[in-house]
């Protein structure tokens, strides 16, 4: 593998493809020194787009497909067919060497069961999860799984601390990120018998900086760095947060405009609400991490503009950067046979 | 029963007990004409705090009791000990046919387990759930179950349905509450097998207003009036919502204080926000109803403060004065027997 990273983007997936993948592509490139880029889709979009905003060709390669995966496509369907589509054609790059990892704002599911497919899952992990970052206290909080599994077993749930546990490590450098439970209550009766159980599992482990069960608003008092739960929980505590939160942004916003005099102090309030309603915009966070799968793949929100994907591009460029897949796999040998826990 | 109504109370219950209850009941006896109310608790604090806050003594009646339930009091034990508990026998008020309705901000646990072995469940409902209302674009949609049964059964979700619409549209006045299912996605295909299958009950249903699955985000934007969803992850989607909104409002305080100017601002601002702020205060629409059981009890959040209490309390009588358990009693009798779905 060469020093320099090597990204290879679905440029045709999320809600407006290539005319806002490229210039967020072109941005990444000057932000990143040491980014080369294989653009995956249709070639003719993305050539005239790469002129239109002038990518230097020296660092990018264009992948041309025929096909593209849509939001509605079942990820059953996905894996029989469309064998030239985009997202499966970034996704073999990583597997044949060409990229360190890949990108998608394409069908989460799809994504998921092509990443599974095509580069199969860490040797003692049961089920890969997707890892996302909730902005929170002026930090970050990252939960897992968002989505890809509805029903965990508390062996998958506890697999999911080790795997987010070494992420955040690496992510934000913490050197023992705290750990919590997502439950209903602090008491450790709490919760159903499966969560109960991976509780049990966290609390005996010696592996982790284990704090304990972490409930809804714990969440938003910055109590842990990386908090598990099933994917159909995490799906939507993380759609309701960002919900209440852009809802409350655009009440702000009427609120602080209601009057003449606000108006006319509206650049100031603006440059005072900035730094704060930047800290809370899901796009500055966007870029989510599957994890457990040999190989690097990040999964970029389908409605991301030009700033939240190049958000994406530069976490997707981060978990290359450190092989983040080889880094979760050392963990979980040094710490023997945990998927034959009870 | 007379006209007026009567509500039993349990003033020991919740972080604060009688000396924020009884002058939120002070406040709700202004409020509420024909509101009657027993006093449920410890008789020497009941009657000094009755005396300092002028209580009118024709409407009120105090109950010695000389136990209560404490927060981590297991619900197994409180219903097998305890039996002078202030909770408990407010309870006892309404199965005695003394009130009209009870409210307690103690233990949820304890106050479900006692409420079920004290009143019963109605006959067709396999599990009572707990509903309750967040603030959503200037109107309120209503949850289901926050926290009662952290499994349920296709069919359990979709009694929660049939209760929540019938209690809603006691509430809200609405002739048609909008139902909705919490899910992960927006196709029928999406979530767990329960879910889904719910989803399948509630689609063939002609007795509710439909309207398929809701988001995380959706339940922000306000495209249902009943939401319904399992104990844990209704539990987790309500405390993320209470403890964001809290923490995006301390955060918008220090910001708009953070400059001289705005300091000096700062009434005008507190005016232009309060409605905000006000209309997403959680304490605003405090009162929990736990339907499904055949007697009007309602739980308030335990830190509760006076005017959350004073919500709880306008809650709980405005159920008791609809005879809200009859009412979900008949529309489930008219439905015929619905817990024998698949």
């Amino acid at each position: 593998m060469s020093t320099s990273i090597r990204l290879a983007i679905d440029v045709m997936g999320g809600d407006f493809g290539p005319r806002c993948i490229i210039p967020a592509v072109a941005r990444s490139l000057l932000q990143i020194p040491d980014l080369h880029v294989l653009l995956v889709g249709d070639t003719e979009q993305i050539k005239s787009l790469c002129k239109k905003h002038k990518l230097p060709s020296a660092r990018i390669r264009c992948i041309p497909t025929s096909q593209t995966i849509l939001a509605d496509d079942s990820p059953s369907s996905v894996l029989r067919g469309k064998h030239d589509a985009s997202m499966r054609v970034a996704i073999e790059q990583v597997r044949d060497g060409q990229a360190d990892g890949c990108l998608s704002a394409g069908n989460t599911g799809a994504l998921m069961v092509l990443s599974r497919s095509i580069l199969g899952t860490l040797d003692s992990i049961e089920r890969p999860a997707i890892m996302a970052a909730l902005p929170v206290a002026g930090k970050i909080c990252y939960l897992l799984d968002i989505g890809a599994n509805v029903d965990c077993t508390a062996v998958q749930l506890f697999q999911f601390a080790l795997m987010g546990s070494e992420a955040v490590s690496e992510l934000s450098g913490l050197k023992q990120p705290r750990v919590g439970l997502l439950n209903i209550g602090s008491e450790v009766n709490k919760g159903s018998q499966r969560v109960r159980e991976a509780g049990e599992l966290l609390r005996q482990s010696e592996a982790l900086n284990y704090v304990g069960n972490v409930e809804g608003d714990g969440l938003f008092r910055g109590v842990a760095d990386v908090v598990v739960c099933d994917g159909f929980v995490g799906n939507v505590v993380l759609k309701a947060s960002e919900g209440l939160a852009s809802y409350l942004q655009s009440e702000l916003r009427q609120a602080l405009t209601g009057t003449l005099l606000l108006r006319c102090l509206a650049p100031m309030l603006r440059m005072v609400l900035q730094p704060m309603i930047r800290r809370h915009n899901p796009g500055c966070y966007n870029g989510a991490s599957l994890l457990g799968l040999k190989g690097v793949v990040v999964k970029s929100h389908g409605g991301a503009d030009e700033d939240a994907f190049v958000a994406a591009i530069v976490r997707a460029a981060q978990a290359s950067r450190s092989n983040l897949p080889q880094r979760i796999a050392r963990r979980l040998e040094a710490l023997g046979a945990i998927s034959q826990s009870p």
